[in-house]
This record gives C-alpha cells, sequence and structure tokens, in this order.
C-alpha cells in the first residue's frame, strides 16, 4: 500500500511535541505527511495586523490574525485523515477543543492526548476521539500502529 | 414567513440564561425553537454509570457518560440554524469550545457570548462566529433582529 | 399534493416587487412561502453596531452588520427551493451578485430578474440561472407554473 | 509537509495582478498552483459562439459563452483551496462577486482584495472573507504567510 | 409510525397510471404524498417561450422550457424517498432515463416499470433500480408492501 | 423542545421488544417515533417473489425480496436520528451488523444491544456505538434520557 | 498551471470518436486524462454471466453484467470533471440518457452531442448541459478552449 | 487511463486469499492499490491495551482496540473506490457485515464473496452488492474485467 497519511497535529505549542513525532516518523520512515498550524507564538498572534494594518481595537486585532490562520489551519483540518490534538498543562487552550470539535463534525479519526487530571474536564472531547492517551510516545505508537500493522509489545 | 428557527444554547449550565432567552422568546412571540443539552450538572455526569452500570474506572465512566449526552448534544447541534455559546467566568469549559467547532464545520451560524476579558484566549472561536457579544441581552436582540427584523435602537 | 415551495426574494430593495410577488402568491393561493432578507435599509446597515456596539471604524462596522445580516440570509438561502435574484437599475448590487453564486453552489434553482441593459454584464449569473426575465410579471408567472402547472397563455 | 495549495485568482482581468503573484509565488518558491480563468477578454465572450455556432441573439451568444467558460472555472473553483477575488476600479464585476458566493457557499477561504473606496458597497463579501485587502502585495504576503508561516514586518 | 413518503412518478405522460396510484393510494389511505412533473405536454413544451418570449430559434425554444420544467423536476426529485420511472412502448423517452440517472446517483430507491421487451436496452437502469416491474399495479403493491407492511399474496 | 426524534429499531424480530419500547414510549408519552423494518419474517423474505414474480433461482428469489424491503429500510434509516440496533441469541444476523455499519457511515447515533457474551465478537460495531446495553429496559433508559432529560437512579 | 482534467466519454460505442478525442489530446498534449465505459459490446453484455455464472434468465443475466459494468462506469463518472455523453444515429441509447442524470445530480460539466433532429426529444439533457454540440471536432475544441484557453476562431 | 484503482480487502482474515489477490494484481500489472486492515489477528486484539494500558475489563479492552482499528479501517473505506467483503465458513464475522454497511452507505462499489449456503443469510449485504462470487478467482477476474476490460472466456 503506498497511500500517504495525512496528520494534523493540532493544540499546545510550547513544547517541541511535534519535533518529536516528526523525528520518529522520518526514522521509521512512516508514510506519513504531517501538517500544523503556524506555531510561531508571535506571529500568530500578530500576523493579521501586520499584513493588513493595526485596526485599532484589540478585539479586531486579534479577529484579523485569528481568521488569517484559519486559511491555514481549516484547509489542513480538511485535508486530514487523523487530527492529534494535544492538551498542555497550561492556558486555556480553547482553540484546541475547537479543533476537536471541528475535526469530529468532519468525521476525522481524531487523537487526543492529555495529562491524567484533565480526564473529567475533557470527557465530551475524549468521547469523541477514536483514543486518548497522556504520552507523546503513545501518540507515535498509535500512529506508527495504524499505517504499519507494528505493535510493540510492551 | 412561517419558518421556525433551530436555536441551540451551547454552554455555560450555572446560571439562568437560557432561561432568560426563554422568557424572552415566549414573550416576544418568536418564531424561534430552543434547544439544549440536559443542564443538570448531576445526571449528566451520572447518566451512562446509571443506566449501563459502574464501570469501574473513573476514566470510562467519564466516557461512557459523554457519550451518552453526545446521542442528544450531536442531533440537536445537527438540527440547528443557529448555536448559541456562552462562557462563562468559570471553569475550563473544553466542551464549550468543542461544540464551538463542531458547528463550525457544519455551517451553523455560530453566536458567542463571553466576558471581554477573554477575548484574546478566544480569538479563535470569535473568529468563527457570526456575532460575538457580552450579554445574555445582546443575544436576545441578535435572535429577534435576525428572525424578525426587528432593531431596537438605543 | 401539499408541499410547500420555499422561494427566497434576494437582491434590489427600493421597489415594492417583493410586496406584488407576496400579492400574487396569495391572491392565486400558491403553495409558496416566501422569505426574504431584511429590506429596511438603515436597520440592515446599524444592526451590528446598535446591537454589538460601535467598532469605531466604518470598515468594521459594515463588517459586524453584514455578518450579522448573513444569520438570517444564509440559513434562509439554504432553506430554499427557488432562489429570485432581481438586479435593478441601480447600484452595483454586489450582494446580488454574491446570494446568485451561493445559490448556484447549493443546487438551488436560480431565477434571475434584470433590465435587457444589463444582458452582456450579467451574461455570467444569467449562464447559472433556470430562467432569466425582465419584469416582476415574469417572475410570478414561472411560480405558478413551477408549482402549480398554470400556463396563461398569451 | 509537501502538500500544495491550490489557489483560485478570480476576478479583475485589465491588470498584471495575477503574474505579480505568480512571479511572487516563483520567486519564492511557494507550494502554490495557480488556477484562473481564461483572460483574454474577447476569447472569453466569443467562444460559445466561436465553436458552436452564432446563434442569431446577443443574449443566447452571452449564455453560450457564458456557460462555456464555466466549465472551466467551476471546475477550478471546487478544487481550489483559496480563492482571491479582486474587484477592481471600473465595470460591474458581478462575476466576481458571483464567484465569491460560490466560494463562500462551498465552504473556501476567501480574500478579497479591493480598494477601499467599496468597502460598503462589498461589506457582504468582505463579511464572507477569512481576509480583506487593498493591494497585490498584501494577497501575497498572506500567501506566503498562510502556507510558509513567514511574516515579514514591517 | 407517521412519516409521509414522498413518492415522485416519473417518465410516460400518455397514459393514466398517475391517476390509478393515486386512486390505489387514496383508497388504501397509504401514508404517501405524490409528486409528478407537469404532465400537459403542450403546455410542457411551450411555458418558456409563452413566459420568457419567443428565442426565434427552435434549439432555444425547447432549451427555455426545458430549464423551466427542470426547476419543479430538480426540486421534487430532491424532496422524494422513491422515485418510479415508467418507459412507456413509444417515444425515445430520454428524460425518463436521464431522471433514472439523476434518482440514482442521489441515492434515491429506484422503482422502474417497463414492457418486458425492453429489458436488454434499459438493463443499466434496471441495474440502478431497487425494482423492475412491468405493470401499474405491481408498482402500487411494492408502495404499499414498503409503506405499510401488507403483503397481497397471490 | 416541540422536535420529535426518530429512532429506527433494527435487528432481531423473533421477541416482542419493539412492542415492549413502543409502550414506554407511549406511557411516558416521549417525543419519539418509532421505525422499524418489516418484521413480518415470512413476508419479508416472500415480498419480491409474491409482487414481481418467481426467478426460478433461490439467490435471485433473495435478492428481489432483500432490495424491496431495503427501499423501506434505507429510506427510514437515513431519516433517523438514532439506530438502535439488536442482536439476539440465535441466528448470524448479519444484516444487523449491515444496519450498524450503515447508520455509523451516515453519523447517526448508534446504540447496540446484545447479550454479554457476544462482547468481543461485536467489539467493531460496540466500537462504533455510542451506548452498548444488555436489555431492553436499558434501551428505555437511554431513549428517555436522552430526549427528555429524565434520569431514573437505581 | 498543472491540473490533469478528468474527462469521461460517456454513450455511443459504435464509432471511432473516442480514438479521435485521444489522438486531438495526445498530439496538443492537453492536459487531459480520458476515461470511458468498456466498449467492447459483447464483453459488456457477457462479463457478469462470464464471471459469476450463467443465472438461466435474461433478466438477470443482463442485470449482473450491467451492474458488473457500473463498478467501472460509476467509478469513473465520479471522478470525472467533464462528462461527454454522444448519442448516435442509432438505437434507444438509454444507458447514455441515465448518465447524463446521473452526471448532472453530480454536479459535473456536461457537455453533450448528438443529430440535429434529436433537440426537442433530448430538450431536458441539453437543457442540463454546459454545452450541446453536433460533432466530435466541437467536442475537441471545447475541451482545447477549456483546458488550454486557445480558441480557434473559424 | 492512467487511474489507479483504490480496493479495500475486507473480511475474513484466516486464509490467504489477499496474497493471492495481490499476486495476480501484481502478476497482470494492474492499476490497483491493494489495501486492507490489520490481519494480525493478535495484534489487532491486544493493539489498545498495549499502547494506551490495560482498562481491567474485557469490554473496554475490546472497545480500545476496536477504535484503534477503526482509525485504519475508517480511513481506508473512506478512500476506497471497491470494497471486497469475503465471508469465510467460520466465526461470526459481524465486522464484514459491518463494514459492507458502511461501503454500501458511503456509496462505495461493493463486491461480496461468499459460500453458496450463505446465500438466504446473506441476502441483505448480496442486495447491496454489485456483484457476488464464491471464490477468490471470481474476485481476481471482476477487478480485472473492471480494471482492464480484459474478459476471459471460459
Amino acid at each position: 500500500m503506498t497511500m500517504i497519511w495525512q496528520v494534523y497535529l493540532s493544540g499546545e505549542i510550547h513544547t517541541d511535541w511535534r519535533c518529536q513525532i516528526a523525528d520518529a516518523v522520518s526514522e521509521a520512515d512512516l508514510p506519513i505527511e504531517l501538517m500544523s498550524p503556524n506555531t510561531n507564538h508571535a506571529d500568530s498572534d500578530d500576523c493579521g495586523a501586520e499584513i493588513l494594518g493595526e485596526p485599532g481595537s484589540d478585539f479586531w486585532r486579534d479577529h484579523m490574525g485569528a481568521k488569517m490562520n484559519a486559511i491555514r489551519n481549516r484547509t489542513l483540518l480538511d485535508a486530514a485523515d487523523i487530527v492529534v490534538v494535544r492538551f498542555g498543562e497550561k492556558y486555556r487552550q480553547w482553540n484546541a477543543a475547537f479543533d476537536a470539535g471541528y475535526a469530529a463534525a468532519m468525521g476525522k479519526s481524531l487523537i487526543v492526548q492529555h495529562p491524567a487530571e484533565f480526564t473529567h474536564a475533557l470527557k465530551e472531547i475524549d468521547g469523541a476521539a477514536m483514543a486518548t492517551c497522556e504520552t507523546t510516545d503513545q501518540v507515535i505508537e498509535i500512529l506508527r500502529y495504524v499505517t504499519m500493522g507494528d505493535l510493540s509489545r510492551g
């Protein structure tokens, strides 16, 4: 089978989890194309105002930026076969939950990663997921198993 | 025009905002049918375990409950013309953000209500909304204007 | 057959063409439910700023209003079986052309009415229409024939 | 990520804005495939009658041409991830507005470029857009940022 | 069960088969709403030219009429649960075959009635049908059995 | 809320479980319309041959019957909000599993009822379900809770 | 633009019109991939019975063949951007009309070729087409113009 | 034609039928990409618990595994043009029937292979299939004929 799986990595942007997945995919030569939002926090906040001009209001500044980023994010979510959403320890991360809802409505296979203490607060999102896990290694194992059928037994 | 608008009220369940909207709809005889998730917090948490039996694990207990509630919520979201999502002052409210993402992906008209201090954290969701406001009265005014064309000038 | 046809009347708002159609539908008791955008020009311009507050910029003022009106217009366009788009003599009427494109993409039956001198400028829109005509009486005759099978021979 | 973004350039055909974008895409080696309608005005007007024969009526001549061009335009709009619609200073440009409506209904990311004086007349279309700008350089910056994450700070 | 089945009766217009079905539906009080194209042959041919004006060409005269009838036929086909297509003994009846293809692509349940001698020529259409029969009585029996579960044993 | 929930009861036809659900829905006046396949086994087997004539082969006899029943079953499955699939103790019940797959692909909320000993054999179907239970009383409790929010605590 | 257009050639199989188009596409190096049904008449009639076994009935023999061919034809129609349907001088050609209806319902761009004397009988199909012509050369010119923008003026 | 057909091989995993098809596809150089579920029975059962941790319950252990496998199977089913479902002599094989229902609802071309004695029990699934056969050689012949037009006459 020569199919390339499209995997979108949504959510937390303050650790290097995307790099860990990219390294694992590359090392194992998995048939996966990784996609992600712009993870440069400052650029992601400023893009609208930088390109279109300052609107003179915080609300509209955020609005312009959010919609410009959405051009990228919606297109990639639409193209994805699998959407991985990672909730980190900090921040409200409503955009991660939004992406999970978007992915669920589009019928994408959703994999959710979060610390165990969020289980109750994230139950609706876990309920929509095909797999819920706690570590990046587990995400990598899922991707390997799903695309290649290789199950590493503990 | 005799169309009845289907409006789903998602999000915060600890104040009486849904009643305020219901009263306003009833008083003004707006052509609107309001729909909402089960707002009894305890029942919403326990429904899965009560009906299907205790699974012996917090994760699966939440999972069973979340999916049982999702039978209701997905069906009503799918039937809605307009989805109002209210973010309150407290809690993580990831399910509200999930519903917003779900509604956006389904092409529903999204109205978001939240306190002004959440503007930056909710920018992706506001970016997907047709209107963002701060008070329940504003939600009511939007529903009245959209369905009846009555604009109350301040 | 007891089906009620949903007909959305888009475009020009400065003459009473919608009333003429409504009168004809009512008089002939046609099985048609008419739908339309808010035709109060001032309210349609001001609704966003009135309800959500003045944004301090013409662009965002228009933006808020346009999206609030879109809650109504998209919902009704989505519900329509037939979309009638009327281009008047004046103004740029880009929203009428936008509605025609929206309706065409949604597979709605499109009826276009416009003065003969616009034939070349509107050729793409006429090309997507099931019928192109010049008078409101013709629109009424089309609606009568399509829904009832009554053909008034000249 | 090796995804190639499909970008359709709709609207004004009397300046070289498509070439400027093509040059910028080529120079920066952006992962973008540009698509556009036939921009030869005379051929676009005459194609139907030339190939299918003169119909003996201006209306049907335009009709044949519009539908022949629509074979191209609808297919490319359907294939697009992003649709850029440019409104120039002149002409009624109803086909540009039609394409914007078509793209909006199909859930495409819409970028609109127009002179500032059209803000009020184009508010419905701007309301459906993910970004509104005034210059071709801005369009290029948006495409670069969205596809590559490169933000040129002013 | 209170569901009303929408049944569209396409095809041959020179016998009274639609009346026979309507009588049977009415007599047995079946939960069925029957829909059909305009069966007045002359009106169906002339509607476009009568309402929109003579175009001065046979091709465009037919074109205008066909599209005006399509406003009705497409809407009703889209609304149908079951599409019955009857091929009579005479004429080419390409519009009946077109409706069958349209219904098949839309995932409608297709019932085809035709004389036995057309079996080979209609094999692609029979292949897309849920039932193929030869008499109007059989169509009636199918509708009765499908909607009510009453099977009249011979 | 005045919405009527469409619930399709698929699967086992040799016990009176559908009646039990109907009685409970009626008694509690739940806003539910129940739908089901033809549960007369003999009629369901013979319908094709009785109406269309004996085909002279067991395979085609079954084929004609299966497709005639599918006119009913597909239409009702398509109309359903919730699909309940019950696996009994006996028979292969492949049509029940087929309906579950059909419902899952259509995004319907799936409730599965089966004896505990089938857990491993039905794991793919349980994996696609929103709730899995063992008794008809549980199905009734789920329907009551989902549509009315009434949770009977044990 | 590097897009390859998928063009399905449906209809008449007794002349070499598909070869003429293939030669023209190849000669002009048009970015087109041509697709077609199996044009071997005998194989197309016999495929079902040859592979699956003789069913002992003409009806079911045709049925098996028609469905086997439909595996190919539906898949290719679904993949097509443009569907060309050619009606020859002879035979009933209901499968060509069926394909036209299928393509229309799927929103494909439909090009119809037929002798002028069929104009009235094919008016519903011409009404659904983006272009109607009489010769294979015209089909080739349309394909060239649509994909390359080259208009050969007479 | 250079199209590559995506063929998903669902069902029985205890014989080498997938290898036979792969060999035949390879030998005849058919334009087919074969896809299949993970056919390692033990890994398929254990994948969820191995990667995500033992849940302490048979039901949830199966549930985790079923959903992890579904990430693969749903994605491949969605990508398939043709779905072949093979029912072997043993086991209940409800997942095979589920896949058939899923494929039917998605409009995929379904080919079913099963021993003759299952004809009555599988009639609903055969009724949804484009071809029903008994041997792997027949599946291969169908794939060859459908993709290449080569009919091997007996």
